[in-house]
């Protein structure tokens, strides 16, 4: 089910997409067309503009104002998500609607955006509420899959809904599998990676099929994701051995590249938390945006030279503007189609299609507007913007080997443009192993697996020298205690001890309602799990998390609770009478009754590697007797970071 | 190094396979043409089993003699080392060694066997032997990467190993990662997954460039792994959504196969286990298996009269016997081949290229003949054998449906051929994720991944039904305590407290070496680690892995130990004169100071998740007060099984 909806959900994007921006092209063209042969073309601009940012403001009004989660790709989030953290509203219904509307909203207004991003924050939605079997947004409950109500099964669902957006977002279901476990899983379990690995197949499957039907190939099975890197033919463009130095060579290219725009998008962001948080003036950024988008790639298709003949060329919308008759302007086809179409034909344009001009000028303006337009309120992602500055500059790279080589066979400029985009790709969101794959599987070819894993790692190498990835940046700058994957290396000092809270506050095994109900509503308390302990001489202590306790007259259980109050509501919302408040409450029927434990003496790295295997939010430390001394939290551990001077205490949000 | 090693391990076996089997092959077809003029083949097929049972008795000698752990795949073997079980000799040099020559004279001596499967432990003992920078078979310390000897760095060497030999067995760096994370890894971590995908890459990277060098077209690297199965182009041979239910009933179709095929060796292992012990009957029956191969052969050759005009097939030694002039026998082609080719052959050959009695005769055949072969002492394979007994009925399904359908254009033998040979090898060693990388990336072809899935999927379930995987089988033969991914489901009500071993010897921090040696020379203890606890009446608990403890008159650290000790003696072997027994030895140096405990109400599950997220090899049970209380071991929790009638306890072989 998730597959099937999640290939679905991707279809109605492409299709409205599609259609949308078909009708904003042809309508600006028909348009340019007119005014280029009766002058007056300052009107076209001021229409495309305007379609371009009242589009981008309705996509951005509902972003800002019904559902702010849906902001961005959804990437940093779903990372969060699956690391432990929880985040508001990022798995609800709603979410899921308004990112949709958003991502298609903004890739119709013509923003440096792609749609494939926000698929995997769709998947991971939809996963969730299968989970769930219901949805608190149109507050219905269907009564099934009761069984995975619980948080772990949840996120283990939301995994495979992430897995199944990427694999229907690049027809790359095995690196939608290797995406799903770079980012979020921390126990490796066969089964689960089976049944994802069967979400993301079946999610490409459906897409692939009804965009065939639709697309009147109903049999041929051709489209197996949103983008489709095209078919690279192994036999004419392979690589030799002596190509590999300047693979790497473009690698680094790439991760200087990424680390720019990282540290640009850092400034941008720090600028944009200080200034811009009202959401009218996030709104009004986002038209802005859009609109100089228009202006600027108008500008530079008005000032390009570059005409080409228009019979043998694959492009959607030839402007023809000053050039002769037959041929068109090949500066639009750059900037006047969608980004994916734009990464497709620099990828399979025959040698010559664009000038070295037109590529760097490209280069230049959309790696400025896709820096300026991430962080922007809309949703959207940034995977096709980097990979089409990559293969911009990737291609004028091949155009100038081929130059340089006098015309060789082997210096094609696809193949450049390939290396390019993975580079720069690369470079801005340091990953590796599920890059390569998604790469390898939406080329459809295999030989590329070797040079482009070498351009990725160099791009990582190169790039983490300078700055962090970008998801990890934004999940930093939004300051959530987020768990890398190992203890920081010099951390081997600290004990459980040291990083733990205290004073714990714990709760009896038989318990007055009123004191559960004043330590619940406590918000000065640093931790909300409370353990329980026996109060006889022979020490124990057992654990509960927190939960909604009420009343007992009859034997209550767990699911009682959760039925009763699905959203988890605060404490304060439910009222608890003063009679209510004197009854007793048997937590037994609650609370775990072998919590895992450490000794105080426990190293922070021994500490750290339970929480990421076992996938804990709260570890109980004991002393010698087996007495509760305190208490770690996700928030005790992720505090420590190896900084410039060592090892650093960040300060945390509250969450 | 690992990589590159494996890789070049790789081509050897390559190269010498391809030349010693082009001799001999030749050297019979030249026999059998002179014969066929003149009469008396019984001479060739005399020469033909001499010549094979001569090769396979040199392979098995030196397997059953100098290192029987080199027998068969090794698969199962590297299983059980990555799950944590201890098997003495498998990453030893010498058994390297063993294993490449093995294989090669398996391969050479004509029997139905593949090099791929042993290229996974190969890769292994290599990375294994790198991470300890010494070799014990040559009695060398290169003394470099001493920070890689611990166990745990030296578990995930042998992770990269198993995927580099994967890698370079099929060409599927992406295909070696998942297998080694299928088949081995519990925690993952993205650092190694990472590192292990660069050790597959530059493994078939390694054996490209060699390969291609060797053949001579040295730029264009076309040979990424040992087999390859050949181009299958997506445009010709797409697949359709009609065709669904046919894979499906394909997949059906290799599971019921594969279980039989287990079945009956399951049997055959029993029978072996009792009867056949002795060194030197296994060197017997592995003669006899070759000479019936070759026999069988023969016989089949023989009897077919199945011509096929030589001119535009790609067979390698044609053999002409009784067809007319510019034909050969196309029975030939499957038998009187090495295994690889014959596979190839199976995928590619146009349609009408084999008559559909040779087909079902020769998968007749050989599926007996490589049911009887997996378990002899010889190095050998069982993927191969099962690709070319399912290509072949693969192959001879495709040509009925073309009859079906009156020779549609769809039903392309090749493709049916590839699909039986996924759906065979699914349903003997059942395999998922992996493997359907592994066959894609073989095949260099993303669009069959989802029916190959399929395919695997249902032969996976189907088989499940009846028998254990193969591997699986095996393994538990030899009764090792291996842990599965779970818990067995029903095993909830168990607690810690049931399953652990009691009563558990402990040391105290400050102990008499003569009480230590005592203690670990007392070979009835039922645990190898032994908590280390304080004495006095504030109770605590600490932990010491088995280690040799010798008399102490400096401060030695547990380095000393190593290097002294590097093969980890048995106790008996040193000897601790009276005086030494009565000194005091401080523990505090070799003791886990901060050890996982779990409390005794802990249910199985719990504990179970805990070994297999951690990596435990033993985990102590305290009580109440934080007293030791038992000792939970691997072989605590691999005694449960879920059996027919609920939960069962297994005996297990003492490791």
């Amino acid at each position: 089910m998730i597959g099937i909806l999640t290939g679905l959900v991707a279809c109605f994007i492409d299709i409205v997409v599609e259609n949308l921006a078909g009708l904003k092209y042809r309508v600006v063209k028909d348009n340019i067309d007119k005014f280029t042969a009766k002058g007056g073309l300052s009107f076209s601009l001021l229409l495309w503009a305007t379609l371009n940012a009242s589009v981008v403001m309705v996509g951005s009004l509902i972003v800002a104002f019904i559902e702010p989660v849906a902001a961005g790709s959804g990437i940093p989030q779903i990372k969060c998500y699956l690391n432990g953290v929880k985040i508001p509203h990022v798995v609800r219904l709603k979410t899921l609607v308004i990112k949709v509307c958003g991502v298609i909203l903004s890739v119709v207004g013509g923003l440096a955006v792609g749609k494939e991003g926000p698929m995997i924050h769709s998947g991971s939605v939809i996963a969730a509420g299968i989970s769930q079997g219901r949805s608190t947004s149109l507050k219905r409950d269907f009564k099934i899959f009761e069984y995975f109500r619980r948080d772990t099964e949840k996120r283990d669902f939301v995994s495979a809904g992430a897995a199944a957006g990427v694999s229907a977002a690049f027809g790359a279901p095995v690196g939608g599998v290797l995406f799903s476990l770079e980012e979020g899983a921390s126990f490796w379990n066969q089964f689960l990676t089976w049944r994802i690995f069967f979400a993301s197949m079946i999610s490409t499957f459906t897409l692939n099929s009804v965009l065939s039907v639709y697309h009147g190939n109903a049999w041929d099975l051709s489209s197996p994701g949103l983008i489709n890197f095209g078919r690279f033919d192994s036999e004419k463009m392979g690589y030799t051995i002596q190509e590999i130095p300047i693979f790497i060579f473009m690698g680094v290219v790439g991760g200087i590249l990424g680390a720019l725009f990282n540290a640009l998008n850092y400034w941008l962001t720090m600028f944009r938390i200080r200034y811009i948080h009202r959401p009218c003036l996030q709104v009004v950024e986002a038209m802005l945006v859009a609109a100089v988008t228009a202006t600027v790639g108008f500008v530079m298709i008005y000032c390009s030279r570059d005409c080409q003949p228009i019979q043998g060329s694959s492009v959607a919308y030839p402007l023809q503007l000053f050039c002769a008759d037959g041929e068109y302007n090949s500066m639009a086809t750059a900037f006047f189609n969608t980004p994916e179409k734009s990464v497709v034909n620099l990828f399979h344009d025959p040698p010559g299609s664009y000038n070295p001009m037109t590529l760097g000028m490209f280069t230049l303006m959309y790696f400025f507007l896709a820096c300026w337009t991430y962080g922007l309120t809309v949703s959207a992602g940034v995977f096709i913007p980097s990979l089409l500055i990559g293969a911009a500059w990737g291609r004028l790279f091949g155009i100038s080997l081929s130059y340089l080589t006098k015309g060789s066979i082997w210096a094609d400029p696809g193949k450049y443009a390939l290396m390019g985009a993975a580079a720069q790709l690369g470079g801005i969101v340091r990953m590796t192993l599920s890059l390569t794959v998604i790469m390898m599987e939406a080329t459809g070819n295999v030989t590329y697996g070797f040079p482009i894993m070498l351009v990725l790692m160099t791009a990582k190498i190169v790039g983490d020298y300078f700055v962090e990835g970008l998801y990890d940046m934004h999940i930093q700058l939004q300051s959530v205690p987020f768990l890398h994957w190992e203890a920081p290396v010099t951390s081997h000092s600290l004990t459980a001890r040291e990083v733990m809270s205290t004073p714990v506050t714990c709760l009896r095994r038989i318990e007055r309602v009123g004191t559960v109900v004043d330590i619940l509503s406590d918000t000065s308390s640093n931790h909300n799990g409370f353990p329980v302990v026996e109060s006889n001489p022979d020490t124990t202590q057992v654990f509960v998390e927190r939960a909604n306790l009420n009343l007992v007259q009859r034997r209550l259980k767990l699911k009682d609770f959760r039925d009763a109050y699905p959203r988890f509501p605060p404490i304060q919302s439910i009222h608890v009478s003063q009679d209510e408040r004197e009854c007793m409450i048997d937590l037994s029927e609650f609370m775990n009754p072998s919590p895992y434990t450490v000794p105080q003496e426990a190293s922070l790295p021994r500490v750290f590697k339970l929480f990421r295997a076992l996938g804990l939010r709260h570890l109980v430390v004991v002393d010698n007797r087996n007495e509760v001394v305190g208490m770690v939290t996700r928030k005790d551990l992720a505090r420590y970071r190896l900084g410039k001077e060592g090892l650093e205490e960040l300060s945390l949000a509250q969450t």
